[in-house]
Protein backbone atom coordinates (compact mmCIF):
# COMPACT_ATOMS: atom_id res chain seq x y z
CA UNK A 1 0.00 0.00 0.00
CA UNK A 2 1.17 3.68 -0.94
CA UNK A 3 2.00 5.61 2.16
CA UNK A 4 -0.46 8.55 0.74
CA UNK A 5 -3.27 6.15 0.52
CA UNK A 6 -2.72 5.08 4.21
CA UNK A 7 -2.53 8.45 5.47
CA UNK A 8 -5.59 9.15 3.26
CA UNK A 9 -7.36 5.83 4.31
CA UNK A 10 -6.60 7.45 7.99
CA UNK A 11 -8.13 10.60 7.41
CA UNK A 12 -11.26 9.06 6.13
CA UNK A 13 -11.10 7.12 9.35
CA UNK A 14 -11.10 9.96 11.52
CA UNK A 15 -13.40 11.86 9.50
CA UNK A 16 -15.75 9.58 10.02
CA UNK A 17 -15.57 9.50 13.87
CA UNK A 18 -15.63 12.99 13.70
CA UNK A 19 -19.14 13.29 12.42
CA UNK A 20 -20.81 10.84 14.62
CA UNK A 21 -19.44 11.35 17.57
CA UNK A 22 -20.21 15.83 16.64
CA UNK A 23 -23.60 14.76 15.89
CA UNK A 24 -24.02 13.12 19.50
CA UNK A 25 -22.54 16.16 21.43
CA UNK A 26 -24.72 18.91 19.23
CA UNK A 27 -27.65 16.63 20.66
CA UNK A 28 -26.75 16.39 23.76
CA UNK A 29 -27.59 19.36 25.83
CA UNK A 30 -29.49 19.20 29.02
CA UNK A 31 -27.56 19.00 32.40
CA UNK A 32 -29.27 17.26 35.41
CA UNK A 33 -28.27 15.35 38.57
CA UNK A 34 -27.64 11.69 37.06
CA UNK A 35 -28.02 8.36 39.02
CA UNK A 36 -25.49 5.85 38.23
CA UNK A 37 -25.44 2.06 38.96
CA UNK A 38 -22.51 0.28 39.05
CA UNK A 39 -23.09 -3.74 39.25
CA UNK A 40 -21.99 -6.39 37.64
CA UNK A 41 -19.39 -9.24 39.25
CA UNK A 42 -16.23 -7.16 37.72
CA UNK A 43 -13.49 -5.29 39.78
CA UNK A 44 -14.19 -1.92 39.05
CA UNK A 45 -17.54 -1.04 40.26
CA UNK A 46 -16.25 0.79 43.74
CA UNK A 47 -13.19 2.37 42.21
CA UNK A 48 -15.04 4.04 39.54
CA UNK A 49 -17.45 5.64 42.14
CA UNK A 50 -14.57 6.65 43.96
CA UNK A 51 -12.94 8.09 40.43
CA UNK A 52 -15.65 10.35 40.02
CA UNK A 53 -15.36 12.16 43.62
CA UNK A 54 -12.45 13.01 42.28
CA UNK A 55 -13.35 14.35 39.75
CA UNK A 56 -16.04 16.26 41.66
CA UNK A 57 -13.78 17.40 44.20
CA UNK A 58 -11.52 18.80 41.35
CA UNK A 59 -14.56 20.73 40.04
CA UNK A 60 -15.02 22.09 43.45
CA UNK A 61 -18.36 20.17 44.32
CA UNK A 62 -19.29 18.79 47.59
CA UNK A 63 -19.42 15.28 47.48
CA UNK A 64 -21.13 12.50 50.48
CA UNK A 65 -19.90 9.01 51.12
CA UNK A 66 -22.07 5.88 52.72
CA UNK A 67 -20.39 2.49 52.68
CA UNK A 68 -23.22 -0.14 53.45
CA UNK A 69 -21.27 -3.38 54.45
CA UNK A 70 -17.40 -2.46 54.67
CA UNK A 71 -16.85 -1.99 57.75
CA UNK A 72 -13.61 -1.33 58.18
CA UNK A 73 -12.22 1.85 58.17
CA UNK A 74 -8.66 1.26 57.03
CA UNK A 75 -9.48 1.15 53.70
CA UNK A 76 -7.19 2.99 51.28
CA UNK A 77 -10.32 5.27 49.65
CA UNK A 78 -11.29 6.16 53.38
CA UNK A 79 -7.75 6.94 54.59
CA UNK A 80 -7.67 9.37 51.60
CA UNK A 81 -11.03 10.71 50.77
CA UNK A 82 -11.65 11.64 54.91
CA UNK A 83 -8.91 13.87 54.94
CA UNK A 84 -10.11 15.68 52.04
CA UNK A 85 -11.57 19.29 51.95
CA UNK A 86 -15.65 19.14 50.91
CA UNK A 87 -16.11 15.17 51.88
CA UNK A 88 -18.33 13.95 54.30
CA UNK A 89 -17.72 10.29 54.82
CA UNK A 90 -20.09 7.39 56.51
CA UNK A 91 -18.68 3.71 57.04
CA UNK A 92 -22.68 2.45 57.86
CA UNK A 93 -21.33 -1.38 58.14
CA UNK A 94 -20.41 -4.13 60.17
CA UNK A 95 -18.95 -5.97 57.40
CA UNK A 96 -21.03 -9.05 56.25
CA UNK A 97 -21.79 -9.99 59.68
CA UNK A 98 -20.83 -13.59 60.05
CA UNK A 99 -20.30 -13.99 63.24
CA UNK A 100 -24.10 -12.95 64.38
CA UNK A 101 -25.58 -13.74 61.34
CA UNK A 102 -28.58 -11.85 62.92
CA UNK A 103 -31.39 -10.68 60.70
CA UNK A 104 -33.05 -8.31 62.77
CA UNK A 105 -29.42 -6.43 63.65
CA UNK A 106 -28.03 -6.15 60.13
CA UNK A 107 -31.61 -4.77 59.38
CA UNK A 108 -31.37 -2.55 62.20
CA UNK A 109 -27.83 -1.29 61.17
CA UNK A 110 -28.94 -0.56 57.07
CA UNK A 111 -31.80 1.41 58.52
CA UNK A 112 -29.63 3.57 60.56
CA UNK A 113 -27.25 3.87 57.67
CA UNK A 114 -30.52 4.94 55.61
CA UNK A 115 -31.72 7.55 57.68
CA UNK A 116 -27.73 9.48 57.52
CA UNK A 117 -28.28 8.69 53.54
CA UNK A 118 -31.90 10.23 53.33
CA UNK A 119 -30.67 14.00 55.03
CA UNK A 120 -27.74 13.76 52.43
CA UNK A 121 -30.29 13.50 49.82
CA UNK A 122 -32.44 16.56 50.94
CA UNK A 123 -29.21 18.51 50.94
CA UNK A 124 -28.56 20.47 47.84
CA UNK A 125 -25.34 21.14 49.26
CA UNK A 126 -24.16 18.05 48.53
CA UNK A 127 -23.37 18.06 44.65
CA UNK A 128 -22.28 14.22 44.24
CA UNK A 129 -23.48 11.14 47.05
CA UNK A 130 -21.42 7.47 46.56
CA UNK A 131 -23.77 5.08 48.50
CA UNK A 132 -21.00 2.15 48.29
CA UNK A 133 -22.40 -1.28 47.85
CA UNK A 134 -25.99 -0.66 48.13
CA UNK A 135 -27.01 -3.51 46.44
CA UNK A 136 -26.23 -6.27 49.10
CA UNK A 137 -28.80 -4.34 51.60
CA UNK A 138 -31.59 -4.51 49.15
CA UNK A 139 -30.86 -8.01 47.95
CA UNK A 140 -30.99 -9.51 51.67
CA UNK A 141 -33.88 -7.10 52.75
CA UNK A 142 -32.17 -4.99 54.75
CA UNK A 143 -33.55 -2.00 53.43
CA UNK A 144 -37.31 -1.91 51.48
CA UNK A 145 -36.57 -1.35 47.72
CA UNK A 146 -39.47 1.02 47.24
CA UNK A 147 -38.85 3.07 50.31
CA UNK A 148 -35.06 3.49 48.55
CA UNK A 149 -36.36 4.26 44.85
CA UNK A 150 -38.65 7.02 46.19
CA UNK A 151 -35.87 8.84 48.36
CA UNK A 152 -33.43 8.48 45.35
CA UNK A 153 -36.07 9.83 43.11
CA UNK A 154 -37.21 13.02 45.73
CA UNK A 155 -34.03 14.00 46.18
CA UNK A 156 -32.52 17.24 45.19
CA UNK A 157 -32.61 17.88 41.41
CA UNK A 158 -29.07 18.67 40.57
CA UNK A 159 -27.31 15.84 42.63
CA UNK A 160 -25.33 13.33 41.10
CA UNK A 161 -25.93 9.61 42.83
CA UNK A 162 -23.61 6.72 41.93
CA UNK A 163 -24.63 3.16 43.54
CA UNK A 164 -22.51 0.41 43.76
CA UNK A 165 -22.39 -3.15 44.04
CA UNK A 166 -23.49 -6.68 42.65
CA UNK A 167 -26.85 -7.84 41.74
CA UNK A 168 -28.63 -4.25 41.62
CA UNK A 169 -32.48 -5.07 41.45
CA UNK A 170 -34.25 -4.20 37.93
CA UNK A 171 -36.28 -1.45 39.38
CA UNK A 172 -32.80 0.49 40.03
CA UNK A 173 -31.39 -0.38 36.39
CA UNK A 174 -35.26 1.22 35.45
CA UNK A 175 -34.89 4.73 36.75
CA UNK A 176 -30.96 4.82 36.28
CA UNK A 177 -29.89 7.34 34.06
CA UNK A 178 -26.54 5.40 33.75
CA UNK A 179 -25.85 1.92 34.24
CA UNK A 180 -22.78 -0.16 34.14
CA UNK A 181 -22.45 -4.14 33.97
CA UNK A 182 -18.81 -4.82 35.37
CA UNK A 183 -18.31 -8.28 33.39
CA UNK A 184 -15.10 -10.34 35.07
CA UNK A 185 -13.60 -11.68 32.34
CA UNK A 186 -10.24 -12.25 34.37
CA UNK A 187 -9.61 -11.81 37.77
CA UNK A 188 -6.24 -11.75 39.73
CA UNK A 189 -8.08 -13.44 43.02
CA UNK A 190 -8.81 -16.51 40.71
CA UNK A 191 -5.22 -16.99 40.26
CA UNK A 192 -4.34 -17.18 43.63
CA UNK A 193 -3.34 -13.47 44.26
CA UNK A 194 -4.85 -12.05 47.49
CA UNK A 195 -6.16 -8.46 47.58
CA UNK A 196 -3.70 -6.01 47.47
CA UNK A 197 -3.23 -2.91 48.36
CA UNK A 198 -4.18 0.07 46.15
CA UNK A 199 -5.95 -1.85 43.97
CA UNK A 200 -8.85 -3.72 45.46
CA UNK A 201 -8.26 -2.05 49.66
CA UNK B 1 -43.41 -18.46 57.45
CA UNK B 2 -42.84 -18.13 61.28
CA UNK B 3 -40.28 -15.29 62.05
CA UNK B 4 -38.36 -18.49 63.77
CA UNK B 5 -37.59 -19.91 60.25
CA UNK B 6 -36.89 -16.75 58.49
CA UNK B 7 -34.02 -15.84 60.78
CA UNK B 8 -32.63 -19.65 60.59
CA UNK B 9 -32.71 -19.88 56.89
CA UNK B 10 -31.09 -16.24 56.61
CA UNK B 11 -28.51 -18.13 59.09
CA UNK B 12 -27.88 -20.85 56.76
CA UNK B 13 -27.87 -18.31 53.57
CA UNK B 14 -25.19 -16.14 55.29
CA UNK B 15 -23.11 -19.10 56.72
CA UNK B 16 -23.13 -20.41 52.77
CA UNK B 17 -21.64 -17.48 51.74
CA UNK B 18 -18.88 -17.49 54.69
CA UNK B 19 -17.17 -20.79 53.57
CA UNK B 20 -16.98 -20.44 50.29
CA UNK B 21 -15.54 -16.53 50.76
CA UNK B 22 -13.18 -18.29 53.42
CA UNK B 23 -11.76 -20.50 51.34
CA UNK B 24 -11.33 -18.47 48.57
CA UNK B 25 -9.81 -16.22 50.75
CA UNK B 26 -6.91 -18.91 52.82
CA UNK B 27 -6.22 -19.88 48.82
CA UNK B 28 -5.20 -16.47 47.37
CA UNK B 29 -1.78 -15.49 49.43
CA UNK B 30 0.60 -14.09 46.59
CA UNK B 31 1.25 -10.68 46.38
CA UNK B 32 2.55 -9.06 42.82
CA UNK B 33 2.44 -5.75 40.56
CA UNK B 34 -0.80 -6.40 39.23
CA UNK B 35 -1.77 -5.72 35.36
CA UNK B 36 -5.39 -4.66 35.38
CA UNK B 37 -7.27 -4.04 31.82
CA UNK B 38 -10.29 -1.99 32.14
CA UNK B 39 -12.10 -2.00 28.59
CA UNK B 40 -15.56 -2.16 27.09
CA UNK B 41 -17.93 0.41 25.63
CA UNK B 42 -19.45 1.26 29.72
CA UNK B 43 -19.01 4.53 31.11
CA UNK B 44 -16.52 3.47 34.08
CA UNK B 45 -13.42 3.12 32.70
CA UNK B 46 -11.21 6.07 33.36
CA UNK B 47 -13.00 6.85 36.77
CA UNK B 48 -12.41 3.31 37.98
CA UNK B 49 -8.85 3.91 37.92
CA UNK B 50 -8.32 7.11 39.15
CA UNK B 51 -10.48 5.18 42.08
CA UNK B 52 -7.56 2.77 42.32
CA UNK B 53 -5.25 5.86 42.46
CA UNK B 54 -6.66 7.28 45.32
CA UNK B 55 -6.73 4.35 47.21
CA UNK B 56 -3.21 3.68 46.65
CA UNK B 57 -2.20 7.02 48.21
CA UNK B 58 -4.28 6.84 50.87
CA UNK B 59 -2.12 3.83 51.68
CA UNK B 60 1.06 6.15 50.99
CA UNK B 61 2.18 4.92 47.73
CA UNK B 62 3.59 6.79 44.69
CA UNK B 63 1.71 6.92 41.77
CA UNK B 64 1.97 7.96 37.74
CA UNK B 65 -0.72 8.55 35.32
CA UNK B 66 -0.11 9.19 31.54
CA UNK B 67 -3.57 10.57 29.61
CA UNK B 68 -3.08 9.43 26.05
CA UNK B 69 -5.80 10.71 24.21
CA UNK B 70 -6.83 13.65 26.15
CA UNK B 71 -5.39 17.58 25.30
CA UNK B 72 -7.01 19.33 28.05
CA UNK B 73 -5.68 19.86 31.29
CA UNK B 74 -8.71 21.45 32.80
CA UNK B 75 -10.36 17.71 33.79
CA UNK B 76 -11.81 16.96 37.25
CA UNK B 77 -9.21 14.33 37.93
CA UNK B 78 -6.15 16.32 36.54
CA UNK B 79 -6.79 19.09 38.50
CA UNK B 80 -7.51 17.38 41.45
CA UNK B 81 -4.64 14.96 41.91
CA UNK B 82 -2.07 16.87 40.28
CA UNK B 83 -2.17 19.18 43.50
CA UNK B 84 -1.85 15.81 45.84
CA UNK B 85 1.33 14.35 47.18
CA UNK B 86 3.21 11.62 45.75
CA UNK B 87 1.47 12.06 42.40
CA UNK B 88 3.00 12.12 38.72
CA UNK B 89 0.44 13.50 36.04
CA UNK B 90 1.55 13.50 32.55
CA UNK B 91 -0.99 14.70 29.61
CA UNK B 92 -0.09 13.35 27.04
CA UNK B 93 -2.54 13.41 24.12
CA UNK B 94 -3.52 16.23 21.68
CA UNK B 95 -7.22 15.04 21.57
CA UNK B 96 -7.71 12.39 18.83
CA UNK B 97 -6.66 15.17 16.57
CA UNK B 98 -9.84 15.44 14.33
CA UNK B 99 -8.32 19.17 12.97
CA UNK B 100 -4.89 17.49 11.40
CA UNK B 101 -5.97 13.56 10.89
CA UNK B 102 -2.11 13.51 10.13
CA UNK B 103 -1.00 9.72 11.32
CA UNK B 104 2.65 11.11 11.15
CA UNK B 105 1.95 13.35 13.92
CA UNK B 106 -0.21 11.46 16.03
CA UNK B 107 2.31 8.71 15.70
CA UNK B 108 5.31 10.97 16.62
CA UNK B 109 3.33 12.30 19.90
CA UNK B 110 2.21 8.66 20.86
CA UNK B 111 6.06 7.70 20.65
CA UNK B 112 7.15 10.20 22.84
CA UNK B 113 4.43 9.72 25.09
CA UNK B 114 5.58 6.01 25.15
CA UNK B 115 9.17 7.24 25.92
CA UNK B 116 7.95 8.62 29.48
CA UNK B 117 5.94 6.02 30.36
CA UNK B 118 9.13 3.42 29.98
CA UNK B 119 11.17 5.78 32.44
CA UNK B 120 7.74 4.84 34.86
CA UNK B 121 7.79 1.54 34.41
CA UNK B 122 11.97 1.30 34.95
CA UNK B 123 11.23 2.77 38.32
CA UNK B 124 10.06 1.00 41.38
CA UNK B 125 9.21 4.14 43.55
CA UNK B 126 6.14 4.32 41.49
CA UNK B 127 3.54 1.59 43.02
CA UNK B 128 0.63 2.23 40.91
CA UNK B 129 0.59 3.50 36.96
CA UNK B 130 -2.51 3.88 35.22
CA UNK B 131 -2.35 4.01 31.48
CA UNK B 132 -5.44 5.70 30.50
CA UNK B 133 -6.79 5.27 27.25
CA UNK B 134 -3.82 3.14 26.20
CA UNK B 135 -5.79 1.22 24.16
CA UNK B 136 -6.85 3.92 21.59
CA UNK B 137 -2.74 4.22 20.32
CA UNK B 138 -2.60 1.02 19.89
CA UNK B 139 -5.49 0.45 17.79
CA UNK B 140 -4.57 3.38 15.38
CA UNK B 141 -1.40 1.61 15.08
CA UNK B 142 0.68 4.88 16.59
CA UNK B 143 2.58 2.53 19.00
CA UNK B 144 3.51 -0.46 18.72
CA UNK B 145 1.61 -3.26 20.42
CA UNK B 146 4.61 -6.14 20.66
CA UNK B 147 6.95 -2.90 22.12
CA UNK B 148 4.17 -2.12 24.60
CA UNK B 149 3.30 -5.50 25.91
CA UNK B 150 7.28 -6.17 26.05
CA UNK B 151 7.82 -2.84 28.07
CA UNK B 152 4.86 -4.12 30.33
CA UNK B 153 5.89 -7.25 31.01
CA UNK B 154 9.21 -6.38 31.64
CA UNK B 155 8.63 -3.54 34.66
CA UNK B 156 9.47 -3.27 38.22
CA UNK B 157 7.80 -6.25 39.52
CA UNK B 158 5.99 -4.93 42.71
CA UNK B 159 4.55 -2.09 40.12
CA UNK B 160 0.22 -2.39 39.52
CA UNK B 161 -0.22 -1.04 36.15
CA UNK B 162 -3.98 -0.31 35.06
CA UNK B 163 -4.45 0.33 31.51
CA UNK B 164 -8.01 2.28 30.46
CA UNK B 165 -9.90 2.12 27.01
CA UNK B 166 -12.03 0.58 24.53
CA UNK B 167 -11.16 -2.29 22.82
CA UNK B 168 -8.20 -3.54 23.87
CA UNK B 169 -6.57 -5.98 22.36
CA UNK B 170 -6.52 -9.35 22.93
CA UNK B 171 -2.59 -10.11 23.16
CA UNK B 172 -3.69 -7.49 26.52
CA UNK B 173 -6.11 -9.44 27.93
CA UNK B 174 -3.80 -12.54 27.94
CA UNK B 175 -1.05 -10.81 29.55
CA UNK B 176 -3.44 -9.28 32.11
CA UNK B 177 -4.19 -10.26 35.85
CA UNK B 178 -7.47 -8.69 35.64
CA UNK B 179 -9.74 -7.53 33.08
CA UNK B 180 -12.76 -6.31 33.27
CA UNK B 181 -14.99 -5.08 30.59
CA UNK B 182 -17.92 -2.32 31.10
CA UNK B 183 -20.86 -3.29 29.63
CA UNK B 184 -22.67 -0.03 28.48
CA UNK B 185 -26.28 -1.37 29.69
CA UNK B 186 -28.18 2.06 29.59
CA UNK B 187 -26.18 5.69 28.90
CA UNK B 188 -27.53 9.39 30.29
CA UNK B 189 -25.93 10.80 26.94
CA UNK B 190 -28.11 8.21 24.65
CA UNK B 191 -31.12 10.83 26.64
CA UNK B 192 -29.40 14.02 25.34
CA UNK B 193 -27.83 14.54 28.96
CA UNK B 194 -24.60 16.20 28.27
CA UNK B 195 -21.29 15.46 29.78
CA UNK B 196 -21.30 16.32 33.56
CA UNK B 197 -18.95 17.71 35.45
CA UNK B 198 -17.75 15.68 38.50
CA UNK B 199 -19.23 12.42 36.30
CA UNK B 200 -17.79 12.36 32.95
CA UNK B 201 -14.97 15.05 33.09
Amino acid sequence: MMESDRAERYRTRMQRKKVVIDEAIASADREQGLLLVLTGNGKGKSSSAFGMLARALGHGMRVGVAQFIKGRTDTGEEAFFSKQDNVIWHVLGEGFTWDTQNLERDTETAQRGWTIVQEMLCDPSINLIVLDELTYPLKFGWLDTFTVLNDLKNRSPMQHVVITGRGAPTALYEIADTVTEMVDIKHAFRAGIQAQKGIDL
